[in-house]
């Protein structure tokens, strides 16, 4: 196995979140939030300094009741022109649907091992990217971004063990299909910073000019410190939720996504920009915990922003001069 | 600044866990344990592989009541001879009493910043190191283990930054008692893994001879990354407390102490082995979860041991093999 050898002084002197929040976090919420309440927070967060947000998703509406009303979504939120809003679509309809509601970049999503593909959408990982295909099409000829999500690439919870060749050989499909970027997902917290080091060394290689972003979860407690891992080896394009909000399935009452705040958080006490401002994200978060009735699972919303950070909650210069 | 150049093949091989609950974990929950239950936790503890419980501290019983009957602890705790039993100790009554418990070591334990000392033992840095030094004599006199524990090492919640060269100055005068160890303590979740990485590597270039341990608090959700950081400079000791219990009283709600069975899932599913039996330990939270009546901030005890790990939740033999 290769290891890296990134000391942290070439670590990346800036990121970019990808708030998952409004839907990998919301949808996994016994608790449904009205359209106005979807529309609110999402506004808070474009208000955040955030540069992409995953607004929802357009599957059917009986499989995933929460994204029910993700086009109305769309339609209302206040949209600012440096933010990127996306949505993922599981087929040829549901990437027509984000199409026609605005999404700026739409995402397909299928999973490394065939039985959490089959257990997830019903179909062979063969079956999914003969479709992603068609909607890779479909998306590239209305001028929208295609981007693709692979799952449980850090361990499949049925099958263990996820062969980093498989891993390459789907994203090699994604990428001839004009995937801007692909996104490692760590579905259900299985990765640790070795993993993650040598999945995304692998990805380099083959892939040199192909960006890639890591989705980390923190089912285990290791989320940041795989995000420290990833970071080692130079990947800079990260997932998370606001508030940490998102569980898992397959792990009731376990902490799903890296948490936004955390996240930024650690980032900006290493120097390393997000444009994210602390506070107005925590705000979010504050309001989220509101809506949902009961406490976010990110901590800095309890803790505080560290009094190493400036005002904002933003890295001091003299950090930025030597990140 | 300096950086580390460590690439994770070279990490330790196998590190050392000092497990916290019973002392820094108990001492900040509202909810009193018992004497026999204190007692029945830390015998499951001992049954869990760790190599050193922190049984109590012997500070006076209205400062905190959650620690009056440490000496009862120890007497009727079934011990391990393996396992160092310790016991922390704020002054030279405090180690006669620990001494006369059985106590295999006693740690002292001080503040690098002024106004947390102030605020923690009510006397200047200088008077603690004065105690400290009445302490390590009486100690080694009674042919125990003396060892100390430096508070808010990365940060003060009332100062800020805290400059490396005084934490230096002062781990030189215990270094100079005799002291076996100097844990550097995250007092209130304040580090980052590049200030982790300077610190300890400060400390490995000072003394060269004296191990480090390394007390990570996970308040803002980074424990984890920080105890990555610290293995990628060669720190093999850690502190933990089952099921992450022990707060900080300058986050309310916020996670204290990293969760001794998430840091053990991490370390083993790298191949990094620490003696812990991971089943065992997580039995020990799920007890403590009735014993206090409410859940851990702990996430393994949740989503589960991973299946890339042995059926004791150990590292697999190839995977020690790369270690």
């Amino acid at each position: 196995m290769r290891e890296a050898h990134i000391p942290l002084a070439t670590l990346p002197a800036r990121v970019s979140i990808r708030e998952v929040g409004p839907r990998d976090g919301l949808q996994n919420e016994d608790v449904i939030l009205s359209t106005a309440q979807k529309i609110a927070l999402i506004n808070c967060l474009s208000d955040s300094g955030l540069e992409h947000i995953e607004v929802g998703s357009f599957v059917h509406p009986q499989a995933v009741p929460q994204m029910a009303d993700t086009a109305e979504v769309f339609a209302r939120i206040e949209r600012h022109p440096n933010i990127v809003y996306s949505a993922i679509a599981p087929n040829r309809k549901g990437a027509e649907r984000a199409v026609a509601a605005g999404a700026d970049a739409i995402q397909v999503f299928l999973s490394t091992s065939e039985s959490h593909n089959q257990s997830n959408v019903h179909m062979s990982i063969a079956d999914s990217l003969s479709q992603a295909a068609e909607i890779a099409a479909l998306v590239r000829h209305a001028g929208k971004l295609f981007d693709a999500v692979l799952s449980v690439v850090f361990g499949c919870p049925f099958e263990g063990d996820v062969p980093i060749e498989r891993v390459l050989q789907i994203a090699e499909r994604l990428v001839a299909m004009g995937a801007q970027q692909i996104t490692l997902g760590d579905t259900t917290g299985m990765a640790h910073p070795r993993l993650v080091q040598e999945v995304c060394l692998a990805f380099a290689e083959r892939f040199p000019q192909v960006p890639v972003r890591f989705h980390p979860h923190s089912a285990r407690g290791a989320g940041l410190a795989n995000v420290l891992a990833a970071l080692q080896v130079g990947v800079d394009r990260f997932d998370a939720s606001v508030g940490g909000i998102g569980g898992c399935p397959f792990a009731p009452g376990a902490p799903g996504n890296v948490c936004t705040e955390d996240l930024a958080h650690m980032l900006h006490e290493m120097g390393i920009a997000s444009g994210i401002v602390l506070p107005r994200v925590l705000a979010c978060a504050r309001n989220l915990e509101r809506l949902l009735g009961h406490a976010v699972p990110g901590q800095t919303v309890k803790a505080g922003i560290c009094g190493h950070l400036g005002s904002q909650g933003e890295p001091r210069i003299a950090e930025l001069a030597r990140g």
